[in-house]
């Protein structure tokens, strides 16, 4: 699995803290730190605080390829700063994300194509997040048209079915696996499939072992991509060993340790 | 997931000095240790060390009747320990296992009516262990039609896809959790599916994980049953955090404890 580690956010004090500051320290340390647990991209989010996020992306964006040439999730809403993170992190990077109605993708495709990005679409569009798996696989069909339709490869968009807190909506979890499958059958060669999966735990009592054993579920259903805690230990375990049992990755007795050493960068 | 505790086996050494002794200790706090732990039936095997094992059988049930009316599931291939088992244990039991060749289904299916007990039927037959899951598949379908044809409730079959170490082959687990699926739809009503789990990591290093991480795919591929160390909490942590996600049980912000509060006898 493609882990995009999500821990360079603004909504973490200690990163808030770091962009304020323009103290690229913290910043540096938490992209190595990342890398080498495993993460193969980095999600870059300047958070809700910021005060000219455009700014803080561009310096965030910068302190992190003083340090590492991987690839980039460039995570905002806004096109602006999406296009100025794009630019500064080079090709190969990751937007995150548009959603589903057409104006959003009709902005952040053609973006896709301009800087050889891979672009994360949300099923969400107008008419917000839908109830089940098959509104979720009708936003996902219509982002695969659009990029069809605009010259984008299928394989250059990854489907996020949007996962919630499953102490708030127990049915969405199973929706969202049911997405995560039919997906693989829209389109030849079908696009990729990603989930922001902390959320399904936000509020709950037991974070880590919820987000663990989802991975687990949306990894036997084929996912492709997640974003993730690349720092907790514990889901990384559980994240290799499904690899295993999926016959994803070869089996050695050190599985552990041989991921992880192939890991580093 | 009903889950079936696996500690009562003479290939644990205490266990196998417990029978040799006659010494019912160890074994009763055994049961009560697992029941507490959220086991919903015991498995009773008396080991490959026994010396006389219709004796054995004979003795284990008595002890394990002294503390618990739990549903136990006999665990030999011998017909004459299993009616032992069965007879000593009382309705409600389950017969573990008849492999899908036709003579033994003659033997276990009708023992199975007349005892008022479910059977375990493993996907195995004269060929061995089929390669994929479309063979299982096969093997289950034979079971089914036999019990139909004999007058047992499928509902009363528990499919047993039989799991190999992951470090022998991986392909097998994909095709169990395909097998688990396609059972689903095999009759109406459908078998129950059941898995001798911890013979996935056998001979693994990471016993554990290996176990707990597979537990979570088999349930979401709707696993209804599972022959299971409940004294691992770890797993045990892992099916119930599963049971949440597939919306098989409610959220609450205890809901570890209020699991295990519930399986308390």
């Amino acid at each position: 699995m493609y882990a995009i580690g999500e821990r360079i956010n603004g909504m973490f004090k200690s990163v808030a803290g770091a962009i304020r500051e323009s103290n690229p320290g913290p910043i540096q340390e938490l992209a190595k730190a990342q890398l080498e647990a495993g993460a193969q991209a980095l999600d870059v989010n300047v958070g809700p605080s910021a005060e000219d996020p455009l700014v803080a992306m561009e310096w965030l964006v910068k302190a992190i390829r003083e340090v590492t040439d991987a690839p980039l999730a460039i995570d905002t809403t806004k096109p602006d700063v999406m296009t100025k993170g794009l630019e500064l992190a080079g090709p190969g990077s990751i937007i995150n994300s548009t959603k589903g109605q057409q104006e959003q993708l009709d902005i952040f495709i053609p973006m896709a194509i301009e800087h050889d990005a891979t672009v994360i679409a949300l099923t969400i569009d107008e008419n917000g997040i839908p109830r089940d798996a098959n509104g979720r696989g009708e936003i996902a069909l219509r982002v695969v048209a659009a990029a069809m339709e605009k010259g984008l490869d299928p394989s250059r968009v990854m489907i996020d079915a949007v996962i919630l807190p499953v102490n708030v909506t127990q049915p969405t979890p199973g929706h969202v696996l049911e997405t995560i499958r039919n997906i693989k059958v829209l389109s030849d060669p079908p696009p990729k499939t990603v989930l922001g999966l902390s959320n399904v735990s936000q509020g709950t009592t037991q974070r880590e072992l919820i987000n663990r054993t989802y991975l687990v579920m949306t990894l036997a259903a084929g996912l492709d991509a997640a974003i993730v805690d690349v720092l907790d230990k514990d889901l990384m375990d559980a994240m290799i060993a499904a690899e295993l049992l999926m016959d994803r990755a070869v089996y050695a007795d050190d599985f552990l340790k041989a991921y992880r050493a192939s890991a580093r960068t």
